[in-house]
């Protein structure tokens, strides 16, 4: 049974390997990351894999946590506040421009692993699907704050409205990465943006 | 060098190695399918699959050029015919029905390899360009020809509404496809259908 790290230099190394993991899977796909390319990135053994993961499958899932929190992190401060419509555009620009820094490589790191993990590992399936959650949530609860505020029409969902944003992004960026061309977010977004304005109050 | 089946029963045999990988792909994804486990499939030997594949890329490369004539196939007689707002409601639903029938399983054929191949094959995300192309090309040509009939507003862009609606298909496949739920990708196309909507004359 593997163990959490104890120490400082346990927990590093451990961040290590998943991290190593994770540009790797980025790089070449799941199919194309091997246990041993992991290590040899991670500068480490596979005693010490073998310490701290179950198995290759404990690890993956391990990416896909690291993945989502990174995903998270970048669209701060952005996520704290969709709470205005100027928020919320400024945030989806915020998506494209990534985008156009990364020339439209890479894909979402969490949207991406859905093909690749849903149908063969039903845990990570429940761990993109909270992925999903969390990233959904903020953008609903500021349109719940909206519509109480009187800047959303009365009958607008929230809870439809931030799955049909976010549907939108995961679209534009399979087609991004598919087209290396970062409008084709900003296309997806620009839609999205005004569906969500149609129900402007 | 790989070379194409002459005979009608070569044909079939190259035929039922590409269909066993698809299938093999779908259930377990690429990093899942070994060669192995596809001959096996496909009742084939290993001098039959390199006979007709010069290696696993290009065996795959297939893979991908079949699932986008199923996905193609599938959702016929709709993409013949896109143009007017009931036949492009009625298209959408039945990719809702299609969901609702394999249980919100698997994704869509071509987008779920997406993650898979994009950053790694060059030749593959070519293929998997050029499947969205033919998908988005009906609902563009179907756009553009209510615009002459004054169905479509004068300043809609059809290619832009065509992508976005191609957003919103593949982003609610993934959702649907992670969540395990087709109401994702009925949220995704109600939205979609709104914004086109929105551009009527």
């Amino acid at each position: 049974m593997a163990e959490m790290p104890r120490t400082a230099r346990g927990r590093a190394t451990r961040e290590r390997i998943v991290t190593a993991a994770a540009a790797l899977i980025r790089e070449r796909g799941v199919a194309g990351s091997s246990l041993d390319d992991v290590i040899e990135r991670a500068g480490a053994s596979k005693s010490q894999l073998y310490l701290y993961f179950d198995d290759r499958a404990a690890l993956l899932r391990e990416v896909i946590a690291q993945n989502a929190e990174l995903v998270l992190q970048v669209q701060e401060p952005h996520l704290s506040s969709l709470d205005s419509w100027k928020a919320i555009r400024a945030w989806l620009d915020s998506l494209v421009q990534l985008q156009v820094a990364g020339r439209g490589r890479g894909g979402c790191p969490i949207g991406s692993l859905v093909g690749q993990f849903a149908e063969t590992d039903e845990q990570a399936r429940r761990l993109l699907s909270d992925s999903f959650a969390r990233w959904e949530q903020p953008l609903r609860q500021g349109l719940c704050s909206m519509k109480k505020r009187g800047k959303l029409d009365r009958t607008a969902d929230p809870d439809r409205l931030a799955t049909a944003t976010l549907a939108a992004i995961q679209g534009g960026l399979v087609l991004t990465q598919t087209r290396r061309d970062p409008g084709q977010l900003a296309i997806a977004l620009e839609a999205a943006y005004a569906h969500l304005r149609s129900h402007a109050a």
